[in-house]
């Protein structure tokens, strides 16, 4: 029985709380926040958990196994950092940390003191995205030509960062888990509209060592939600629409062959195109099977695929694409 | 009755000549092309037209007043030349030029022998377009955030030249027509996949002095066909759907207001949400109208909208984002 | 402070305890269940409530003011009479009895003791319906011509109902809310599948002493769910699509004006087609809404408009369709 | 080289003369038409035929081998009698004639002269129709459950037939060319609003002797353009949505199994839910696959299998469902 104590009881608290709860193999054993009235509603759902107002009370505690670190970004790292050289296993809520400094610095530390790092993507956990891994790793989409991701909607303005370090963790995170590639450089243009040093739309280019290209599209000014990404593939191709319930992902049995007949104006271009399908996806909640690997991880001494370097990996992306729009689009290496 | 000579019968010259045609004003008086065949067909379609395969025959003749260069864009600029030294009124298929040089020269020979310059930037004739210009410029949007532009389909690959020439004049025409502003630079990231040194993926953003922002999606590998452009406001917004029948246009009674209050980490922002509506459009074919437009600017001595210097501001941003494209992504000023 | 028991806690009852239990003039005394599990889940959740496995025991207690009778349709007549025979008002879920003779005797019993019954409709107090009756009632639509309805799914089948008993209660409810006409007779169609004498698949004609036609598809096998009416009127006409997130109502200003000159044989017909219009549509929890209405019904003494009477009129419906459906589709009076 | 005859030029006749005119074994050799501007309108599109104001006068020609007739189904019986007892092969426009006794004697009377007739079902020969048929041949639905099908929109009302005989042509030509069985009765509701005694809205269920049910819904007063068919199998089901471009044909690997525990409550009913898929339909023009195909029958003496027979199988359908709407829906029986 793994013994989980969570800090932080705001949006997303709440539910890694009732994902621990309901793992057989974990044990709920605390509940940290600042806020007294999120800790009484705590209280009231979980009646058996002890509930803190201060962190360090948490993570000193002999009874805790692991923490899950559910706070702002900028406190990540304090917190994890303390809960680590206090010998726990840590979850941390995405983005990882806030510099690429702190994640190396946390990577360093949980490998001294031999303790696991879950850093929290967890739409890698849904049906959608396992199902797309599964599909790019069979290799039915044949080499990869480029990921194009839409993530737009109309807020949630967040006080502290801008709309990249807001939106952009999902899509970096799910495009660097699917793709088997590593990115060598990030580009950005974006603006802000309320004065506030924030980006509320951003264009991000993540570019590769060869011709695979990738891009972001994050936006909170945008007047319809839109969760589409398009994969491209020279075997078949791919959308992936989040916000359809009976068909988030077709695949298309399409593609293009060109033949360049020197001294001919013409090109031999030939277009395939044959049945397309929606494969099922399975329906199962993401943070539920997400805890349930955490536990795994902890219990069979496993690196999680969704490690520290991982996190680490995001968060370089995070940080070139913030250079690059104070940079007028410089391309930045990684 | 102005007559008229086009230039040029492959695929939308057909369309010009039936248009003209059908023009009460317009006499359709002669038809060049190099291929015999299409020439045989040009001559069953209008029994009562020239043929001619020299297109400088056509541009002699003292029969016409105006000539439709409808051909590929590196022949424009020759063509186009010929025809206003020889004092006839031109019609140019988009993009103008395939330089800005060209278009610059062409301009000013205009002008010198005094003829008109109309660039077939056709969409700015359509019901969505002219009913968004009608919307922006009553002020119903408010400032205007950002326009968003997704251009993306299977192919056509052309042969000589790449995606962004193709398929990004419409929506630069587009959007410099809808907004009242001068961009000021563009940058434009891309990649290419069959080794023909020729981009079939491109992302463009274009700058302007203020914190609007635009960027396009031009992409000849995607799936499925998108030709979708989102324009936010700070009263309303607004999304294009062009491949819808019934719902091209949809005006979003939505916005976002924010207090940034010193010394309190939460934001104050409120989101506003009202009805939505979906403006009736105009559903006559915009090439007709375009045509109706050349004669009367010809017939009441008018300079178009869509005059050279509107075309050449297009074959400027073509030729920064070209620039962009080969200097990693570096913003191009125009 | 209006104290209230609820009568079965399967699939609905969890849903009307939690928002008695959220309604602050109401109180959420007891709670019955056969099933002993379902027991404890109910007592996990409001720890402080009262639980019996015997109705009888509920409904004879003095700290109740109102009992909601949330089971199967062929138990509400006894539970309902004998909650009112202990001067309990009732809430009954729907369809309101199994018989036309029930509803009546409840009726009339109801009246006996000075009780009200409430049928819980619970579509009357979504958004949409409010929002379609607010519009019916401005006579925006003007003069209505039919009222379609479409509610089809895969499953879920029921034991004891046929698909009619099953789905139709709630398009019954609502068209006769939203139409202000009394139904005059009803015809249905049906088959079944399965070998159970419970038709799966039915169509349902509810006729008026008019012009005006109302049509219900209600089918368990379809592999799509659709729950799309259409309501068509002389000025306006709309689609309500209960499954669209962001566009559930529609309202087309379009219409059609005929004109027979006699002697002639071509129809002078206009088409008319303006703006579409999506209304915003109040996104609160309907059965909170109506929940909040019966503890208002109660206090101020007032007959609810989802009264026995209303949910009388369904089961006659009911009744009717199922004697058509058993007579080869013939029109059977209401 | 088959020579043929069009009777008829206003809305279908051009497209008829059109294919028949690029069917390389056939030749368009007269037009008729009572008006004379659509004559003019003939002769200018093919220079080459010959043009008649009394059909009797191309009927009797001996230059023709087979009439296409293609006039107001009023018209029908009189000219195809004409034109078979005139020893020609006849295409007739659907609905193939006004009553079942025409139909019937026409049928005779080729069978009597050794004459093919071809009703032009055109529906029957598109991709989508094929690619339905092929499919449920195959066997891939297994046992079909129902057949659902909605053609609804905002006119265009015809001034001598009311809706059913206007839009359910195309339905049951349809459903009895896909589906393997003999209907047995008709039963019809319909309404109409404005005082000329043809229905404009229709609701039609078509009965088999067995489970299996059909239903159609034809409306002229549709604020929406629907043409939406389900078709239900124990083994797959499809979803048939003709105003879809890329995707007319969804087949959904869906279903259920109900087993009837005798003395519980419970039903043990599962529901099987896999990949979705939609095949590629075939994008040529029906009609031209129409005019080969009637070319072939010709050529090969074939009986063709939208023949005399399967045009009154429809006729008969129509009539039935006349008789029901004026017999408050009573089944009738063909």
């Amino acid at each position: 029985m793994i013994k989980i104590g969570v800090i932080g009881y705001g949006y997303w608290g709440p539910n890694v709380a009732r994902n621990v709860n309901i793992c057989e193999r974990a044990e709920l054993v605390s509940i940290c926040d600042l806020d007294e009235k999120r800790l009484k509603k705590a209280k009231s759902t979980f009646p058996f958990v002890k509930v803190h107002s201060d962190p360090k009370e948490l993570m000193t505690s002999n009874e805790i196994d692991a923490v899950a670190v559910v706070t702002p970004v900028y406190t990540h790292y304090d917190l994890a950092k303390f809960a680590l050289e206090n010998g726990k296993h840590i979850w941390v809520e995405k983005p990882f940390t806030s510099t690429v400094a702190q994640a190396e610095e946390l990577i360093e530390l949980a490998d001294k003191v031999n303790r696991m790092i879950m850093v929290d993507h967890t739409f890698l956990f849904t049906g959608a995205v396992r199902k797309m891994r599964e599909i790019i790793d069979s290799g039915e989409l044949g080499t990869l030509f480029f990921y194009d991701s839409v993530r737009v909607n109309l807020g949630l303005f967040q006080h502290d960062i801008n709309v990249v370090w807001d939106l952009a963790p999902h899509d970096f995170s799910i495009m660097t888990y699917l793709i088997d590639k590593n990115p060598t450089a990030v580009s950005a243009w974006g603006t802000e509209h309320f004065g506030r040093g924030l980006e509320d739309v951003a264009y991000i280019a993540v570019h590769f060592d060869n011709s695979f290209i990738s891009h972001f599209h994050c936006n909170w000014l945008s007047p319809v939600k839109i969760r589409k990404t398009l994969i491209s593939g020279n075997k078949k191709m791919l959308v992936w629409d989040d916000l359809s319930t009976d068909e988030k992902l077709k695949i298309y049995d399409k593609g293009v062959d060109i033949k360049n007949t020197a001294g001919i104006h013409e090109l031999l271009v030939s277009y395939r195109s044959g049945d397309m399908y929606v494969p099922k996806v399975e329906n199962i909640e993401a943070l539920k099977l997400e805890v349930d690997y955490f536990v795994d991880c902890i219990e069979f001494d496993q690196e999680p695929f969704n490690d520290g370097k991982a996190g680490l990996l995001v968060v370089k992306m995070l940080d070139a694409a913030d250079s690059s729009l104070k940079n007028e689009g410089k391309k930045i290496a990684i």
